[in-house]
């Protein structure tokens, strides 16, 4: 479910993002789903604890297997993290590093223009190259060598942030962590192949199901969505 | 009031947005206001009609008197409008300035990456420029005189704009028209001066009060903004 109507998140506060999120959640929990993935970084930052206060469901954020991804990858044990403002405010990646490995070095920094270019497609132009630049360039100066994309859209502007940051930088998208931790919780449930996937798989939206279709045709490098189903809330 | 929990309105539907501007005049009526300026040139192409079903109170868009000041500015004939991927596709602009002069001819673009780099403040970058211009090259080919700056945001980019389009073109802000208009229809209330008004005005959001305050001063070109108050929606 993506919550069209209200996006984007990241810019609200922590209170607002609370809230809707266990609204999302209990559209979802009205389905009958078995498990909850909040895929929103900053839905998982700042509204995880009290979504799962909420349900007795298994409930699944992206920042903890997106730290474990970050920590097999960086040998010098320096990590970057971008995201939106609120994520990066909210401490969270920063936090969970901590507590999983207290020697390693954050250096993070918000990137609030990343959302707009990747929904708008300026995946590949000098502007977005610009401001990718400039945005990374307080990353730059920490010798990091892994750099978490703690935002769902920055995976849709990898070769550019790849090429700003260089190929020694190991770029960090948390989704195939998230994957492999449903499939440990729910063993079984058997992966879909594609094909399967595209029978079972069912999307709601809160507004504007014909562009969530299209933006999504792009995140999904083409997977087809049939269509989107709208949900009031 | 700004809805800076939902903001933005440019990428919602029509639906969304007739919805969310009766509950934010819902919300100022229970204020006892005397009158509604939707100042979002999104929820005035889109809201206002179902507006003006709701309430008894006199209720002004920006998109008429926009359009009243476009005319004025133009020699020619040939206008130009930006403004979100909502208001555009609305034909909004399109339809009002024919209906008062059928022989304008009318060129219009979305611009949906101005909104978050005005938010963003970058207002002076090579990255703004260029994206700028690239928003703004269907224009360049219309031969127009006068661009109607359709989005609230866009004024911050006022300069920008006008590098891009030359020092011929007149770039219309329909702000003073619209405080002419609720003039000429409340002539009882005086103008206030600056310092009255930072006595007299209130602003309410949504969510964010801070970053509201902070965001509003760049707007202001620094008139202070004391506090903003905090509703529920």
């Amino acid at each position: 479910m993506g919550d069209t109507a209200r996006v984007p998140y990241g810019t609200k506060s922590a209170r607002t993002v609370e809230r809707y999120t266990i609204q999302v959640a209990s559209v979802l929990e009205a389905h009958e789903v078995k498990a909850l993935v909040v895929a929103c970084n900053t839905a998982s930052a700042l509204g995880l604890a009290a979504l799962r206060a909420h349900t007795a469901l298994p409930a699944l954020g992206v920042i903890q297997p997106g730290c474990r991804a970050a920590l097999s990858a960086t040998r010098s044990g320096r990590i970057g993290v971008i995201g939106t403002r609120t994520t990066i405010a909210s401490g969270a990646y920063r936090h969970s590093l901590f507590l999983m490995q207290p020697k390693v070095t954050v250096a993070d920094a918000p990137c609030p223009l990343f959302v707009p270019l990747a929904e708008e497609g300026w995946t590949d132009h000098p502007a977005s190259h610009l401001i990718i630049e400039e945005s990374l360039a307080p990353l730059k100066q920490h010798d990091i060598d892994a750099l978490i994309l703690g935002c769902t859209h920055y995976p849709v502007l990898k070769q550019a942030i790849g090429k700003v940051m260089g190929p020694e930088i190991a770029l960090v998208d948390s989704a195939h962590a998230v994957a492999d931790d449903l499939a440990d919780l729910m063993p079984e449930v058997v992966r879909p192949t594609f094909e399967d996937a595209q029978q079972q798989l069912r999307y709601l939206v809160t507004d504007e199901a014909d562009r969530f279709t299209e933006v999504a045709r792009r995140f999904l490098h083409g997977f087809p969505i049939e269509r989107a189903e709208m949900v009031d809330l």
